[in-house]
C-alpha cells in the first residue's frame, strides 16, 4: 500500500478528492499521515502542531453541521456574493459539505501559539504539514481535500473538542478511501508565466540565461 | 536531474538546507519549482499566488539586509527573549542570515487578497504551494529553506519590489545548489503519539481497531 510513488507524479496529480467511501481507514494508516505531516518545516523547528483525528460518529456529525452551515453562508444559498467556482468544483464541494460526516475520519490540524492575534505568518508552521498529509494521502491511495470553512465556527468547534484558548485550528481534512468515479489525475492551472515575476512585480521577462 | 525520487523518500528527508553554492540555477529549473507550486490546492482553486524570483544582485543585497536585521531582532544579538533553537539550527540559520544574498535566486511567495486583515486562514492558499517548492527543490537536488523573517520589513520589501497593497508576502526561499557539507537526510521530530489526539483534545488513546 505504501509503495513509493514518485514525488513529481504525486505533486502533478494531487487534487481534491471529495467523494469518499465510508469504510474505516486503519489507525496505522492515519498515523502514517501524521508522521508525514511532522516531517514538514516549522518556524525554528518548533513543531507547534497538534492533530486531532475524529472518528466518533456524533462528533463528526456536529462538526459537519457547522461545516455545512459555513458552506451555505460562503458559497451556497445563504451567500450574498458567493466567490466564483468552476462547476465541477461546486458540485463536488457541495457533495462534501453535505456528506463530510460520512468520511471515516476527519483530521483537524491545529497550531499552538503564544496568544497573539491570528496572522498569515502563523500558517507557515502548519500548512506545509497539512500539504504533506494531502500528498501522503495521494501516495497511500486515500482521498482528502484541504478545507477551512469550519473556521466560521472556530469557537464552537474548539469548545466541542476541548481545544485550549492558545490553539488555532488550521484545516479540516476528511480522510477516506476514494469512491468510484472520483480520483487523482492531472490538474489545470493558470500558466506559470502569468504568475511568475522576475526581480520586480509585474516583470514577466526573466531572460538572464 | 529531474529523475523522480519517491514521494515518501522526499518527505522523510526534507530539511532546511542553508548552505548554498552561488552558482546560477537555470531559469527552466526555477520555473519547474513554480510549476510544482501551482499544483498545490488553494481556496476554491482561486490560485491567488504570485511568485517573484529575485536574481538581481542589488535587490538580493537589500532584501538580505532586512532579513539579517530581522534575524538579529528575533534570534540574535538584538533579541530580548530569543526563542530556543537547537545549536545546529542556530549555526546554519545564522549562516543563512549573514549570506542570504549569495544564493543565486530568492523566491518570494506572495498572495493576492481582498484587502482584509491578515489571518492564518489566508495561509491555507499559499503555504501548501510553498511546501511543494521545497519538496520539488529536494527532488531536483537544490537546497532551500522556508523563511518568513523578512516579514519584519514587509512594507519596505513590498516598496522595494513594487508589490501592490492588496498583496501579502508569505515566504522568502533562497534557492541554490547544495554546498559541500550540507544536504538532505533523516530528520528528528517529536513522536507522533505525543502530538496526535483522538476525538478529543488530550486523548492519546485511539484504539478503535
Amino acid at each position: 500500500m505504501s509503495k513509493d510513488i514518485g514525488l513529481f507524479e504525486a505533486i502533478y496529480s494531487q487534487r481534491a478528492v471529495r467523494y469518499l467511501k465510508p469504510d474505516p481507514v486503519p489507525e496505522a494508516t492515519l498515523l502514517r499521515l501524521i508522521e508525514c505531516a511532522v516531517k514538514a518545516p516549522s518556524g525554528g523547528n518548533s513543531q507547534p502542531w497538534k492533530f486531532l483525528i475524529i472518528r466518533d460518529e456524533e462528533l463528526k456529525k456536529r462538526i459537519s453541521r457547522h461545516y455545512r452551515e459555513s458552506w451555505e453562508r460562503v458559497y451556497g444559498a445563504k451567500a450574498s456574493s458567493p466567490p466564483p467556482l468552476a462547476s465541477g468544483v461546486r458540485r463536488s464541494a457541495t457533495h462534501l459539505a453535505e456528506n463530510m460526516h460520512t468520511a471515516p475520519a476527519l483530521i483537524l490540524a491545529c497550531i499552538e501559539h503564544n496568544g497573539g492575534p491570528s496572522s498569515m505568518g502563523r500558517g507557515a508552521s502548519i500548512y506545509p504539514a497539512v500539504q504533506n498529509i494531502l500528498l501522503a494521502a495521494r501516495g497511500l491511495g486515500l482521498g482528502s481535500a484541504l478545507t477551512t470553512l469550519h473556521k466560521g465556527f472556530e469557537n464552537e468547534i474548539k469548545t466541542l473538542l476541548g481545544i485550549p484558548d492558545n490553539v488555532e485550528t488550521a484545516a479540516l481534512l476528511p480522510i477516506g478511501y476514494i469512491a468510484e468515479g472520483d480520483g487523482y489525475g492531472p490538474t489545470r492551472r493558470r500558466p506559470v508565466g502569468e504568475i511568475t515575476f522576475w526581480d520586480t512585480w509585474g516583470r514577466h521577462n526573466g531572460s538572464q540565461d
